[in-house]
This record gives structure tokens, sequence and C-alpha cells, in this order.
């Protein structure tokens, strides 16, 4: 029903936390991946997976979100052979700890995992070499990056993680973040490299700006971290 | 500083009316259009586009917006030579009034105008058959289509345009859309000759649905559809 021979791939905004989820496919085998599905739209991105007849695997999580409950665990309840994936870094708990180097396969796709603490000790980038993409989550935003001044935050760390990992990478890779608040919805390992307004300064500049935005906490934090640290499981969801 | 070689495509949200706005780009003359920018996210728009190093020549309505107030206008005040774009069948004033069959050429890349009333008698879908892209507005959406109870809206128009002008496109087409409430980007021609609920329905079937939808107007409605006569003049804006 849909078209085969071509890589399979989309881009879905959860409106309420503008956080990107991501849906990746291999048109031969069907096999899919899910990355950073959000609770609330856990049921929009199942039919949408179903209508594209594509088998779900993987629900990968860039990182332990503090700003909205992930949707692997709902997800699994539709498709009770996908596995959630994690790093082994995250002091989460998933079905598949990942670590730095390691390959996740889906059919005849793959993505590298590429270990990106620094806004969170267990945040990961995934990168598809063969299309040219990486999935940044919140280590680094369009124009910005993820804040440090919570969980596992560490400034410095962050500047390492995006330089040695992410800028190292070729300039015409498309990067896919895990939020935007001015509906920006992708930019590119040149980009950034040339105009992201923090990245792009010393380490020190960095951790100076970086120790100073002052951000009241996310709306959500206190209910989204300890049931993310579960997989968004709702026996672990206060309300 | 950004990548050359590859075509450059962006789509971009306006997160008031939940606008798609979409910029293409010539990676050989740099010659770019941008597809339904909206006059609130007009500034974010034109800095993309220098930041890409673009530079936008024609500013492509694909109808005269009843929710938003077009950001064409806007952008010519940053891009002279900008050429707002509109249908001859609009009733709208543009520096460029095109009809079904013309291109539009920018550098090397081109896009098929194809006139799909309904919504309103001014719609046109712009295709790139080289991409395998087409720009839908609210001809069709994504699972659905733009409503024909205001403006020059039609029922029986609409159905024979998404038939004759859109789904008799390649199944393998994806089509961007001018709004999505539920935070899903594109679509294609495989998918909505499946799956949409209401084109996959009869004609009569179709009118019926249509005629019974009972919504209320947009609430910018009275604003925008006189600005956008006047391809969003802020001198014919309402306050
Ligand atoms: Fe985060
Ligand atoms: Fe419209």
């Amino acid at each position: 029903m849909v078209k085969l021979g071509r890589f399979i791939f989309r881009q879905l905004v959860e409106y309420k936390s503008n956080t990107y989820t991501y849906i990746l496919g291999c048109p031969a085998t069907r096999q899919s991946v899910i990355i950073d599905p959000v609770v609330d739209t856990a049921e929009r991105d199942a039919r949408l997976l179903k209508e594209l007849e594509l088998d779900p695997i993987y629900g990968l999580n860039t990182h332990v979100h503090a700003d909205h409950v992930t949707g692997t665990h709902a997800l699994k309840q539709i498709f009770p052979h996908m596995k959630a994936v994690l790093s082994d870094k995250s002091g989460g708990k998933a079905d598949k700890l990942v670590k730095d180097g390691e390959i996740i396969k889906f059919g005849e796709e793959e993505l590298e995992i590429r270990s990106t603490p620094g806004h969170t000790n267990g945040c990961v980038t995934y990168v598809s070499h063969k299309h040219k993409m990486a999935f940044t989550g919140d280590a680094l935003l369009v124009r910005g990056c993820g804040r440090t001044d919570f969980q596992q935050g560490n400034p410095r760390t962050l500047y390492k993680s995006v330089w040695k990992q992410i800028f190292s990478l070729p300039d015409d890779y498309d990067l896919f973040v895990g939020h935007n608040y001015v509906g920006v919805l992708q930019t590119s390992v040149a980009e950034e490299k040339a105009l992201n307004p923090r990245l792009t300064k010393s380490e020190d500049e960095f951790a100076e700006i970086m120790n100073n935005l002052n951000l009241p906490n996310p709306k959500q934090m206190d209910v989204a971290v300890p049931a993310n640290l579960e997989d968004g499981d709702p026996a672990f969801i206060k309300h």
C-alpha cells in the first residue's frame, strides 16, 4: 500500500511539550524504530505505524526526559515485541541498554549509538550514516542545546560531547533534534558549527553561558523523570 | 557554509494557526521559493533563508488563507525582488498570477502549478516531479481535506480536483499539506488514496459529509481574508 524501495522517514510533533518524534522504516523488511515517542501521542504513532505497515522493533529514547512522559511503555502494550532502548549510563530501566559505539539494526537499516552526555548522563545521539542523518535528542538543538542545570547536567561535558560526537560528523549530515519552540524542524552539522550561538564559543564561555541561564524547571519534571526511569510505566506516574 | 549538491528542503511550523511553511532551494544557484509563509513567522523565515544563503525569488501562496495573514508582503520588505504568487482564479492581488499547467522555475528546480479548486476558487497544488513532492495547501490534508463551507467552497469541485490533479500523481509522491492539528507532518499519494476517510468515498457521500460538518468560522477569518486578497499588506489588516 505505501511506497516500497524508498527509506521511510517521518517526523512528528507533540504540540504540548513541542517534542519531536521520529519513525524510521526499512522498506524491504518493514522493520522500523521510533525515536522519542510521547505518551500523549502514542496512539497516533501506533496508528501511523500500522497504516504504513511498519513493524516497530525498537522504541529508542535519546535520554530520560524531564518535560514529558515517554511513549515507549504505551507502545509496547500495542506492539508487545517492541524493545524499549535507553543508554546504559541513564540509570533508567529498559529492555535493552546500549553503549557508545553499539549498532542498532532494523532490516537493512542501522543506527550507530553515540554517547553525548552533558544534558543528562544517559544522552545518546543516533546516527544513520546511510541517510546522513543524526538524532541528537536534547544534546544539540537548532541554534541551541539542552540545559545543563538539572538531572546530571554539566556544561563542560556537553560541550565536549557535541564537538567530539556530533560536530565531527560530515558537514552535510542533517540533524534532527528533540525540541524546537519556534517551529524549525531540522538543522545540519554545517549550520550548527557555523551558527550555533553557544557552541561556537570556547568551552569556558559556553560554561559561563550555561551556568547563568536561570531557567525555571519544566512543569512536568517531577512527574516525568521518575516515570521515565521506569520506561514510562503508568504505575510510576504521579497524579 | 551549508551543504551544496543536495536539494534544500525545509518544513516549518507556525504554532498559532498550525500552518506549515516550506522552503525549497536549488543547491547550484541558491535560488529558492517559500510556500505559504505566515506573517507572524516571516522574520524567522527571513533569518533562515539568509543563514542558508538562499535567494527567495518567489513567495508562493497555495490560496487566499482564512486562518492566518500571509507572510509574502512582510518577506518582500526584506527581499524586495521576491515576487508574490497566487492563482489567477483567486481574485487576489499578487506580483504574478499563475494558471493551471504553468511552471515556476528557480535555478535548476521547477514546480508545476495544478489548479485544485473546491476549498477556494484559487487553490493550487505545487508539484516537484524531480523530487516526487506535492504541496497541496488546504485542498488535501492528512486523512482529511479543507472545508468547503466558506469563501468559494464547493465539495463536488474539491472532490474532482483531488482525484484529477493529486490522486493522479504516482503513488510514491510525498504530499506536504497546509495544516495538521495532531502533528503529522506529511503523507503520500498512496496513503491518502487508501486511507483518507472522506476522499475514498463516492462524490455524493463526500458532498454529504462536507455539507454537514457545521464548523465555526476560523477566529482570524475576518482579518485574514481581506488582508490576504491584498498579499497581506498591513494597510489592509483590520485591528
Ligand atoms: Fe531533555
Ligand atoms: Fe485555507
